[in-house]
């Protein structure tokens, strides 16, 4: 079950140069590339010719043109040129409304028709120069809800991230959840504890004593379709946590695009934005590749919980207190997938 | 097709430490670990939580620590302990009864309450100093009853083993079968022949002549749901076969306990028991490393046939004198489970 | 869909020694050998003891016997001899009609009854000492008549294989498609040209001149069931091409012979016979080398293909003149199915 009327992350805007890319996003399979204005298009990736993946060819002049018979298509999904062809009656295939913003590239795999550029959330810090971005990419064998869920409730971080940034004080915390205005945040605050590893490094790198007590805080939001935008961080304790001076703080933002491929499996676009030493580009790269580490743990928790659903079909679950973002999530996208017209 | 309430050797008692062991017996996904006191406890392996599998987990004080978030299970498949959480009211999960005996862990897949310790088969020899003992695991992906043909019928040595335990004699020699108190016997000796490579190699490490003409014995037992044991050995010609005195023969049962995964697949724990130089431990372990390899000899003829057999549902196969063995072995096993529970 | 009352390779020759061979052929599992004179011979793979498959036994005095429990089975699927049984009354196992010819082993996987030896096309020039031939095998996972789609329409050479037999002037050019004897021809012929760098090097082993123009021709020819030759050549320019003296152009067949396996896979014996330098065997390997490389360009988008066209079921595609070869294959394989007995 997914959103179908909404913008997703395909890629990011870097993973798009010369050559298509291939990418299927809500069960459509979609051929991106680049049109002679250097813009970002997306088309069925299906060769009306003879149903060759037009993601297996090349760009030439801003058309993509067919890895197999060379017919060409435009951005906007027509045939454009073949050799020894006239291309007027072939048959047009599907576009895509495209969106290249914060870079990333947005595709909407609903009716072109419906595509609203206003409807894309906003995400300013990953446009503003005082912060800094590093973040990865993996494919992932479950249903992308599992992702939601798994990210609108940080107690797993006590079990599946012990080394990390996980910490007994985490799971003993009570969050709270609440809608606010078209998104669901679970918050979390911790008082006078011990940094965890990740922070203690981050703190070195800021110039605070790692050993200090902190004040740490959690707060996740989900925007619908499926993004989640994870404030964190921590303050020398009594400080003001998240309001803090900005010396006395270390603060970031976890960045979780989660783009649905089918019904059991997605794409997980995963980063970090932090405030604090953002010229750094070696930081940038060691918090890039440890939480491509810590994420990498949740991987297989998601699959194989994913198998294990699959060989349960009817059970319940529980729907606890720190599940609650989760469920939110979940009756959100349930909600906005009835109003869809699909659903008609 | 599978008996559901029976004993099933789960894993060796080695297998089982600190950490805990996912697997699937009769469709069943089991979690095994060892409680407060040691014993060995067997659960359901799905987390009443979020349905993640709780074999990804680890064991504290004797309870099963969900790897996602932290639920804290029982032996007996009771919600023990959650952070921050009342679990009185949670779900439990299914237990499993498990005896540990002979070295294994055997759990019992069907009805808790019909589990009957007296129900499990006695293997005298696995408990006894004067016998030595070492064995392995595979995994097969073929119908757990293959592997009892298979193994009731052991003229296939001839074709299959060839260079190892198979000689032409063993498929010239008539073999004779009987139901015998619930159990399926298959017995085969030959007089007056050479050994092959595997025996002649038993001999000498017994101190006997390699070269001598001997009398063989193959004698194998079926007992329900699946175990056959085989009694094997040659002694020098003319003193008696099995009965011979100790000093005259070489005697050891081959140990094959199968245990159904799904109805294509099976574990198969063999290994062999034998009755000398029983504190050699090199030789226990050279016997292991040459039963390994030729019982991987049957692991692709048997994956292929299940193939084959998948191919060609309807067909009919031949039931020779040679496979009367797997013949009334498999009658058993549907009588078994027509009178289940579970057929009602 | 496939004919099933036809002949098809099964293997090349030099592949059926002492060893049996099990190969899928539309649907049918077969095992081939070599009888007691030398002669292939075809059965079913399946012992019609337990269902083994034949083809992993071993051949003995013209015999396959079952690698499983020794039933001796003869080229014409009758049981022959089995240690300790009588045999006379075991069922027997298909058998297929086999010739062996031009270097190849063929196998009617229809009706035996309805082998037809007239009916296996004549391909002279592998028979021929003045040609020299030189082939490999892939296995495909796509549907056959892709892969006859792909050889009856040439164009592609332009794209998939731009650097060896591509060049722009082909899709240029166009083809014409013609009914020939129950054959279909599709032809392409390309005046004043420069040679593409498989050509060159061709031209160079014959002694011409790698940089003069040459007329080019194409010239493909599908037979029922699925073999699809194409004369291919080019000759020094205005010397009558294809019909050029021997001294003023290289000519070579390009050999196809496409055999279903299932559905939605094939086994593609492709290869190259030449009229020069017919013993220069480093040539032929490395034509061979070349062409193997070429073919293995074809077979990711044949299975790209595949995939693209099972996701979207309903759809139409184009058949334009350059596709004229493969749709009148198409309609000539529908026609001589529903005329097969199977369909009535």
């Amino acid at each position: 079950m997914f959103v179908r009327e909404a913008w997703y992350v395909a890629c990011t805007a870097d993973a798009l140069h010369e050559a298509p890319l291939g990418r299927t996003i809500c069960d459509e399979r979609i051929a991106l590339f680049r049109d002679g204005t250097g813009a970002a298009v997306a088309i069925e990736d299906f060769c009306p010719h003879r149903g060759a993946p037009l993601s297996l060819g090349r760009v030439r002049d801003g058309r993509l043109v067919c890895g197999y018979h060379g017919l060409e298509m435009s951005g906007e999904g027509r045939p454009a040129h073949m050799p020894g062809q006239r291309v007027d009656r072939f048959p047009c295939v599907r576009r895509f409304p495209v969106i290249e913003r914060y870079g990333f590239v947005w595709v909407w795999p609903g009716e072109a028709s419906a595509a609203d550029p206003a409807a894309l959330p906003a995400f300013p810090f990953l446009e503003d120069p005082a912060w800094a971005y590093g973040g990865g990419l993996y494919h992932v064998r479950a249903d992308y809800r599992l992702m939601i869920d798994n990210l609108m409730d940080l107690t797993h971080e006590t079990y599946v991230h012990a080394s990390s940034i996980g910490q007994p004080e985490i799971d003993e915390t009570p969050c709270e959840t609440r809608l606010e205005g078209g998104t669901v945040v679970t918050e979390r605050r911790i008082a006078g504890i011990k940094a965890p590893p990740f922070w203690r490094a981050a703190m070195q790198a800021n110039g605070l004593d790692p050993d200090a007590d902190v004040d740490r805080w959690q707060i996740c939001r989900f925007t619908p379709p499926s993004h989640v935008m994870i404030e964190v961080g921590v303050a020398l304790a009594g400080r003001g946590g998240i309001d803090a001076p900005a010396d006395a703080k270390v603060r970031a933002v976890v960045v979780d695009f989660i783009t649905p491929e089918t019904g059991s499996s997605h794409w997980y676009h995963w980063g970090m934005a932090r405030s604090f030493r953002v010229g750094d580009a070696a930081l940038t790269e060691s918090i890039r590749e440890g939480q491509g580490r810590i994420f990498g743990e949740d991987l297989e928790m998601l699959e194989c919980q994913q198998r294990n659903l699959e060989s349960n079909p009817g059970r319940r679950l529980l729907t606890l207190n720190i599940d609650a973002g989760g469920a939110h999530a979940r009756r959100m996208i349930e909600r906005l997938v009835r109003r869809e017209p699909a659903a008609a």
